[in-house]
């Protein structure tokens, strides 16, 4: 449970950055090298490979090197973090909505949600 | 479409820590004063005030003044952004899915997304 969370906060991080959503979108097509993900961007090479870091600990992409060219690539089963938080978001106020049902056809609810 | 970014920006970074996750959790139970959502942490009252900021300005909760409390509600509208999101990235990668089928039903292909 702390890892599946600290694992969503490194998720959540690398998607909060317009340069490294914009990599996610253009990886979304298809693997790329860091050459071709970089051209688009005003950005000194360091820079942008920090961006690189932080998607691939975030398990959003991987990387390889083939020859001299290293390679990225989208992990798609990572987005199903965001969607499994977003999902269980929606249990917590499905779960309210239930009770409120329940008070206003029958005239009885049970406790509130522990804090 | 700036502003939609820049507003991904502080919402991704808003759900990128536990304790204000754990917030919008208990937040997705019903409305809840500053003091009920900060007695769970062990932490001082004016870090736990940053969280609630951060949760206020990225539009996923409000908060409103009743006397001397206030009360801190969700905005789910504002986790449609995510789901949005989410549904763009999936469509790049139907996009590019589509344009593989074509080519091994067809033959034929059409031109790369520009990154």
């Amino acid at each position: 449970m702390a890892q599946y969370s600290s694992t969503l906060d490194g998720v959540f991080q690398a998607v909060s950055d317009p340069t490294r959503r914009a990599v996610l979108g253009r990886l979304g097509a298809g693997p790329a090298s860091i050459g071709e993900l970089a051209a688009p961007f005003d950005m000194a090479l360091p820079s942008f490979m920090k961006h690189i870091g932080y998607l691939e600990r975030s398990g959003l992409i991987r990387t390889r090197k083939t020859g001299r060219v290293r390679i990225c690539t989208l992990e798609r089963g990572t987005f199903d973090l965001i969607e499994s938080w977003l999902g269980e978001q929606r249990s917590i106020w499905e779960g309210r909505t239930d009770r409120l049902e329940r008070l206003v056809t029958t005239g009885t609810v049970d406790k509130e949600i522990p804090a």
